[in-house]
Parts: C-alpha cells; structure tokens; sequence
C-alpha cells in the first residue's frame, strides 16, 4: 500500500519541519501557510505551498492526503470549518500540545471520526519557516492518541508519519497526555516563576544565585505568553496537579516549623528522581493496530515506557 | 605585615581545599583531623596534619593562628569548647552553609569577639581529604559575614585568606546570608522534591519526562541526607521563603481556575529571572575595613553585588 500525500496546514517551525522530514522520507508533501513571506519562504526552499487554504484542500480532498493541523492554536476552529467544508473525508492530525481542547474542537465541527491526535515533543524556542529543520523529530517523543474513538487506518497513517520524520511513537490516552504534560512540563514552569519571584524580594539573593538557582529558574526566561498559553490551555489537569504540589509543600513546611524536619518530603521526592533515572523505553513490538482491545494495549504499553520505533502490524493492510 | 599561619579544624573537602589554597599562596598552614585516614593521606601529600586536636590548637595558640572551622556540624560544639580552652585568644572563621547556627554555638563559648563567619560555596558532591583541591575556590563566592560585632583586624585575616585562596568576597550579615540561602538553594531543593514527588503519581509523567522536567528534578537527586541537612539548620529562614513560594502558587491556582489565567505569576517570574540575568557583579574598592560605618557599608554594597577581589586596606594595618 502506497502512503498517502501529506497535506500540512501552517509551515511554522513544526508544520515546516514535518514539511522537510516527510519529503526527505520520499513522500508527497504540500502545505498551506496564512503569510505569504512564509510561504515564499518555503517555495524558495523548493516546496510545494500556498497560500490559498482552500486549494490546499481541494488538493488534499482529491488526492486522499493526510491533513496536519500545524496553525496556532486560536487558527484551528476556523481552519477546521475549512477542512469540514472541503476535505471532509481525509484523514486528520495535529501537533498540539494539549489534547483535549483540540479534541473537542474537531469533535464540534464534526471531524473525529477521521482524527488522530499528535504531539511531536520537540524544541520550541524559535518559530516559523526558517526555524524549520528536517531532523527535529529524530529521536523525539511523539505522543500519537489512542482514544477510544480512533480508527486504525488512520492511526496507522499518521504512525507512518510520525516514524518517516524520525520521531518515537508514545501511544497514550489524550487525557493521559495532558495530565502528564501539566505534571512535566506546566508545573515545572510555575515553579521556576515561583523561585524566580520569591527570590527577587530577597536583598543579596542575586548576589548569591548560582547553580541550584540558576537551573531552577532557567525555564522562567521562557516568553511569557508561551507559558501562559500552554499553562492556560491545560487548566482542567494544571489545576489538580498544582494543588498536589502545593499540598506536599504546606505539609512540609509545618513539619519544618513544628519539628524542623522536611525528611517526608525529601525522601519522597529523592525516590521519585530515582525511579525517574532509572526509567527504561522498551519497544513496541507485537501489538496489531486494529484487533480487539488494540487501543487499550497500546495505552498501557505507553504508560509502562513502551515505544514504536517501527511500524506495527495494521489489520486489513499487506504485510 | 606577615600573615599569621592557618590552623584548619577538620581536613574533609573544604578544610582539606583550603589547606592545600593556602600553602600554594605561600601561607604556613596545619591542621587536624579526626580520623586517622585523613591525617595519613594529608601527610601522604606532604601536608602538616595531626589527629590530636589538642597539639593543633596549642601550635595555633602559640603561633596566634587563625583557626579555621572545618569539622562537620554536629562536631562544632566540642570543638569550640576545645578552642576555647586552649586557644582563647586565636582569630576564628568557620566554612558552614548557614550561618545563624554557628553564630549561636560561638556566642555561647564566649568567642564571639574573635569570630568572623565565614561561607566559600563551592562544590560539595564530593568528599574527604582526597576530594580537596587547592582549585576549589577560584573564582567562587565566599561570604563573609559583616555582623555588629566583628573586629576590622579579625575581618582583614580573614579576608586574606579566602583571597590567598582565589575567592570572591561577598561580604553580607549573617541574616541576610541565611534568608538569600533559603531562597536560592534550599527552596529550590524543595521545590524539585515537589515537583519529582507529584510526577510520580501521575501515569505516563515519567514516559514524557524530559527538557524542563530533568532539569528541574535534578537536584532532587542529591542525598536526602544532605537535603535534610541543610534546609533544617535553616528552619527558621526557610519557612517564611517557603510561606511566600506557597503563597504565590496558591494565588496562581485560583486564578487559573477561576479565570483561566497564570499570567500574574508568569510575568512576575518572568521579569525576576530576567533581572537576575542582568545581575551584574562590581568591585568593591574604597572601602576601609575599620572606619566608621565599614560593616553597614560592606553590606549594602554585597547586596548591590559587590565583591572583593583584592585586599581593601584595614584601619591601623600598614599600606
């Protein structure tokens, strides 16, 4: 069975990557970004873009292409009344990096049938076309959902995807995906601005800070708006999880006001970072994408460091 | 002027760095150890060490000494009494990471006059005689307290040996040393503990962990021994610092629930790492450590970033 066409939706620094990863794979790609510097950018580079969103998506319709929604997030409800409106039959992914806002986005406008969610974990610090760079994913964690609505041929579209541009499939619930993100990524991010903050009232603070210090708040020299929207988008999961932390910090501090020990915590946290160093990814080998309870295995295979790092087995497809 | 000889209580990683900085500046340098091991490898390296406390301090006492305070913390209140008894009248500085402690142990043996505080942060992953390294402190910050009650004379000894070492001065009060402490080094331990500890609650967390979750975990790595021994002895520092990181987050948490928005807290973070960034570091070079106001001025001027890098002139020393 050939791969279909990749149609990619905004050629920023993940839409352009995946553009230049997909093509180096030998597959078909074309793309569609708003601003035209992006997409003289892009042409000059010897790709196929356009402007015009809506023939991308004729293309796309005709060709059976599989869509990346890589637009920014405030983009995605009007691009996906496009893509409902003139590619309504092809297969859907996108790159956000929270899921069920998304999710239920393409749930409104009546898409999810033909949708499988994505979140290639790569840098983020630059942005657009010129940011771009086929080897981004190599190696990266690339979150692929397996909610429960999720069609295993399309699934298995986008999987092919995600390994031609070089990423590391993690197989993982959408909600999954998301509470995790507010524990690894969301929270760190608070409480690098919660260090920087309260430092900065301290005369001879800055004076002092060094390598405990200096790497605590490095993620605080992130654009605000960036870690506002990511925090901000996650809110459902960020909330739980904050209070999680705060209650381990106010636990700790009446320990340390009332007995002057912080032992609990410390011995609690120094476990987790163990256990966190010692973590292994296995590979994902065996399970076949579409039999029974597929879905199910794979989320608990991606739970447990399970990764597809070669394309499983899909049933109804060739061998 | 000559310098006096050094006296070094305690040969483990900072006593044993020191002894080593201060003999390659030219300075005669002794010392003790507890244990027979230590002693055997200084004079294995050719160093000058006994395991009788009682002969260094009688050699120090004779040769009015400076003695430096390097034995581990629960041994400091012997140790001084043995100081005390036998070498009354000696200059004395200690390396401890919180000061307020020390300050009380000293006061309490009577020899408060003769003591200057004293702080070198350098690294501490490593230790005993055979970790030292007469490198450790160049270009490194060492504290030096400027409480009320310190001697100009005391103050200049001191000062030229954490120079002889290749320090940097920061001179700050010892209060203020532990509050900049808690907020730079023990809060982020802290924190990191969190942030490890809630992570682990949390399926797939360790699946995705990467980037920002890596680097703030990492000092949760470090043995909780050390952890637990450092934020307690500052107790009474840590818990307003930790009442303040608690309070931001919680502010933070109601505002994401309720409106959806961290942005309070972000862009506070945000301008603090931001003004750290540009935090820059001054020589401090006309004060005169004895005249009137010394200490109050070598304060401000820690807190503004200043630092000693070579000897400022002492009141009644020659030029």
């Amino acid at each position: 069975m050939t791969k279909p066409p990749v149609c990619v939706l905004g050629l920023g620094l993940i839409g352009g990557s995946i553009m230049r990863a997909a093509t180096e794979a030998g597959r078909e790609v074309f793309g569609y970004n708003r601003s035209a510097d992006g997409v003289l950018a892009a042409r000059g580079d010897g790709f196929d873009a356009t402007e015009h969103i809506d023939k991308a998506l004729k293309r796309a319709a005709q060709a059976h292409a599989l869509i990346v929604l890589a637009v920014p997030a405030p983009a995605l409800p009007l691009v996906l009344e496009q893509v409902r409106d003139i590619a309504p039959d092809c297969a859907l992914t996108d790159v956000t990096s929270v899921k069920a806002a998304v999710l239920d986005e393409v749930k409104s406008v009546g898409l999810l049938a033909n949708f499988v969610g994505g979140h290639p974990m790569a840098g983020t610090a630059q942005s657009g076309w010129a940011a771009g760079d086929a080897r981004l994913f190599v190696g990266a964690p690339w979150v692929l959902s397996v909610d429960d609505h999720v069609d295993p041929q399309i699934w298995g579209m986008v999987m092919d995807l995600a390994l031609d541009c070089g990423g590391v499939i993690v197989p993982a619930r959408s909600d999954e995906h998301d509470a995790a993100a507010a524990a690894i990524s969301h929270l760190p991010h608070l409480l690098a601005e919660a260090l920087a903050a309260t430092a900065a009232d301290v005369p001879l603070a800055f004076a002092l800070g060094a390598g405990s210090f200096r790497d605590g708040t490095r993620v605080a020299a992130t654009a605000p708006e960036l870690v506002r929207a990511m925090c901000e988008a996650n809110a459902d999961q960020l909330v739980p999880t904050l209070d999680q932390a705060i209650e381990m910090l106010q636990k700790a501090r009446e320990s340390l006001a009332t007995d002057k020990s912080v032992a609990h915590l410390v011995e609690q946290g120094h476990a987790a970072r163990t256990r966190f160093d010692s973590f292994r990814r296995t590979e994902i080998l065996t399970v076949v994408v579409g039999q029974d309870g597929w879905r199910d295995e794979l989320a608990a295979a991606g739970r447990a460091g399970g990764v597809i790092r070669s394309a499983l087995r899909v049933l109804g497809n060739p061998e």
